[in-house]
């Protein structure tokens, strides 16, 4: 087995759990930086593992088309190729390929789809992802799925069709035994979608699992009613993975039903247009109120912006177009939601974790 | 006095020698990184510290414009505002004054300009420069000069004349007891009007010199015709700043004539524009030929980026105009030359110097 998994703690529905992987063991619940080019925009591997990330995640479909999966292999991998030599996790490109592209074909062979970069056609099967993300070389790796737009109720069912027959297709052609093969939940805002596709995919027998298809669009309350089913209907002992999903109250109403990984682009994505996450807001430091601010963005963070640095130094940077600012934006956005993973897990291990999520949740209620 | 400067070892005109300054000691010769906005472009403090830089540069006219020097002093002048607490050296404005700005109108009072970021009028007048210098609080600030076109005796003869008054008026209004005031000596590619300017400058007795107006245009053989007679004008026992002039050539043809300090904006430009310094030459990152290259930049680099990253990898952060190639570039760069510094001290320490010298010039041939 690629992974092992053990959950250490419950609180009702949430879980502590230790996830070990062959370059190392993540504690969860865990919040993923996003790598989409074998890059957290704007952080060092060294600042990463600064901010305490211990699992982070790439996109198969942007590393496919820049450089090329044979370029990465060549080069020892993704963990060699982004000096990044803690756990790695890479999605399948089913999503990208449904989001970011133009002039999609999708049968039931794959999905013929233009690069967003320069529209040239490519083919992508769940067997060529599967290979690509071998070529890539991550701990985690993830089932072709097709991702449909959540309310339409019929192409929702034919997308889940097809994203059970590629589940087993990706499971047939899998090789490398040091990578373990997560299966992916879809079934858009249908709770009986959800519950049919849970059952087939457990019934597949992945390591571990994911939940597609929520945070594009939905409402928050059908995005909250899909996840209640989750826990019933997953192992529990087997990793549970949010797709996508990443405020601080996602993280805490995730972990409440039963989540134990997340990953997100917002901190980072955040970060360069300005903003800083705080567990109670946000702060657009390119305001003028920040001019004279001897504060850091946050007083009771300890990240090594906020030990180091004025929200009038960051005001600064901004407004002189520094490239400094959206690195120290995205140290401190990143420790945020690392560090409140910690504090959530710490919680749950003490039983403390409902008071944690009433103190934290209603500070966030402008995310809902 | 605020600073301490003392010779321990030369060879030739070369000089090994030690700087103390209020936030520390520096050993000479030293290249200083430039933070021109109050950062070092791309990288922070920590990686700067951990490159090894010992003094950088900031600039008086842009902190003036941006954000001002009230805020740089209320938030506890430049040191604490960038957090970088090792000594900091504040140019005065006048090169900017001469090369960014339009609309100039300089008499023997000051000179009126418009700003190069929203064409506001201001007047800078030395007595400004100094007040402006004392409220960023940098370790060693600089008189403010006219840096005029090398090659015109007319002009440069008439900005000398104003160079040395308002050293003058520099000297006069400098209050503040923890700051160095450096003199600059101009005078073009004249060795007439160099002389008399080093004459005059050294009369007011500066703890520090700088040569300014050189690296502006001028040839390469006229600037060392320059350099070549300031050994003998300048007292021995003062250190010897090269305003504006970095190159890995001009750091060796520098120390060769007895300059102790250096800056230049030259490493972290040129990593911006995908462009890697070596002691042999320089790699354009951008060119196809990196796209599987798993060396590193320099293999006898010993820095962050060399340590850890293969130019394949450079290359595709910048095809995927990732902000993370310029930051591991500047690392890299700045690293070269802060290295080359060291290797330089100590040999001249060890006596080998001229050898040293002999080695690494003809590397760097296409510098000249």
């Amino acid at each position: 087995m690629a992974i092992n998994f053990q959950v250490i703690s419950y609180q009702g529905k949430a879980r502590a759990g230790q996830l070990t992987t062959p370059h190392g063991t993540v504690e969860t619940p865990v919040f993923m930086p996003v790598g989409t080019q074998a890059t957290v925009k704007g952080v060092t591997p060294a600042q990463l593992e600064e901010i305490g990330a211990a699992l982070i995640l790439a996109n198969t479909y942007h590393l496919y088309l820049r450089p090329g999966a044979d370029i990465v292999e060549q080069l020892g991998g993704l963990h060699n190729f982004m000096n990044w030599h803690k756990p790695i996790l890479t999605d399948s490109g089913g999503y990208q390929v449904f989001s970011l592209t133009k002039m999609r074909h999708v049968d039931n062979e794959g999905v013929t789809f233009r690069s967003h970069l320069d529209g040239s056609t490519h083919h992508f099967t769940p067997e060529l992802a599967i290979q690509i993300q071998e070529q890539l070389g991550a701990d985690i790796i993830m089932t072709f799925d097709e991702c449909a737009i959540p309310d339409d109720r019929q192409i929702v069912e034919q997308a889940l069709q097809r994203t059970h027959q590629w589940a087993e297709r990706c499971l047939r052609v899998k090789k490398r035994e040091d990578q373990a093969l997560f299966g992916i939940i879809q079934g858009g805002i249908f709770p009986d979608l959800r519950r049919t596709s849970a059952e087939f995919i457990t019934s597949l027998d992945f390591p571990g699992y994911a939940v597609g298809g929520l945070s594009v669009g939905e409402s928050k309350p059908d995005m909250l009613k899909v996840l209640d089913l989750m826990d019933d209907l997953l192992p529990y002992d087997k990793p549970r993975y949010l797709m996508g999903v990443g405020t601080p109250v996602d993280l805490i109403e995730g972990v409440k039903r039963g989540i134990d990984m997340f990953d997100c682009v917002l901190p980072t994505r955040l970060a360069r247009h300005q903003s800083a996450q705080t567990l109670d807001g946000r702060l657009n430091l390119m305001n003028a109120i920040y001019t004279r601010d001897p504060q850091p963005i946050d007083p009771q963070c300890q990240c090594y912006t906020c030990f180091h640095f004025s929200r009038a130094y960051l005001h600064h940077l901004i407004m002189a177009k520094e490239m400094l600012a959206a690195t120290l934006i995205s140290i401190h956005n990143l420790f945020t939601l690392v560090e409140l993973m910690k504090r959530i897990r710490q919680s749950i291990c003490e039983g403390t974790f409902d008071e944690l999520a009433q103190q934290i949740t209603p500070m966030m209620l402008e995310d809902l």
